[in-house]
């Protein structure tokens, strides 16, 4: 029998209010929007702070694929940050994501751990240094945009959590 | 009765090979990957040169959505281009897309526009001062990701064709 503190988080609907110690939520709703090309396209325009970590980084855009997928409940290997930029998941085949996070700092507490499920159109930009579970799918089909930094330097720090074992539920 | 010179450009489709004059396909294929997130992800890396200009500009991320949708054949209202930075546009829905092109310069001539039309999975990537038609909807559902550059500056060049009536089709 393991001596592990158990702990068990329940997902809460991902909103920009619930969200915002943690990042942006990429979407449509309450974002700032203006017709484009003659009216015929409508832009919601700079959904997130995308932060590449001043003049030694750059903007990357690459597509993330699901080589294996999981169900809730679902343990929580560890956290993860990144120091020098901010990470978008953005998704393409409206597929709801669960994410985990906790604010920056040195040593997140699991207590401090907060979790969330999207409603499938739904994209989240983590700030930089915001600790974050890693990106998780919950279908085969499931694909995401990635908008992250690219450059020199460490840019993940990984945080586990060996006293406990930490679930995510429904 | 028009006295403008007709001119008709049949989409073909779209390839890295096709558009490398004009930009990049960001799409999986071909693409650099590696697994990530202990093997459970698949990363699919760097696809689009994010080009934002130097210093005065920082990356945006956009939704565009759909206020009027069209079906070929179209007629090409002008071309434009970015002076300060490159335009990616990433279907959220699976939905192909039409565009046409026109190579970097000051003065695009009619003859030189081609037209593609995506798989439905396929974005791209205008890069800096890639002459390119107005983004095109094809269907009322149909949502993409906008990252382009954000920035003090003209960063929008029209070229219309008077004299020209020029026709997008299958």
């Amino acid at each position: 029998m393991s001596n592990k503190q158990q702990l068990t988080i329940q997902v809460e609907s991902l909103t920009k209010q619930a969200f915002k110690a943690f990042g942006d939520v990429i979407e449509i709703d309450d974002a700032q929007h203006f017709p484009i090309n003659q009216g015929t396209v409508e832009r919601h325009h700079d959904l997130a702070s995308v932060d590449i970590g001043g003049e030694a980084g750059r903007p990357l855009i690459s597509i993330v694929t699901c080589n294996e997928w999981f169900t809730l409940p679902y343990k929580l290997p560890l956290l993860e940050r990144h120091p020098v930029g901010s990470q978008a998941f953005i998704p393409m085949d409206n597929i709801p994501i669960v994410i985990a996070v906790a604010e920056a700092g040195e040593s997140p507490h699991p207590e401090q751990i907060k979790a969330f499920i999207s409603n499938g159109y739904q994209g989240i930009n983590y700030h930089r240094n915001v600790w974050h579970m890693p990106m998780l799918f919950l279908a085969e089909a499931q694909r995401m945009i990635v908008v992250d930094r690219g450059g020199e330097g460490n840019n993940c720090d990984e945080f586990p959590f060996p006293e406990y074992e930490i679930i995510i539920r429904n």
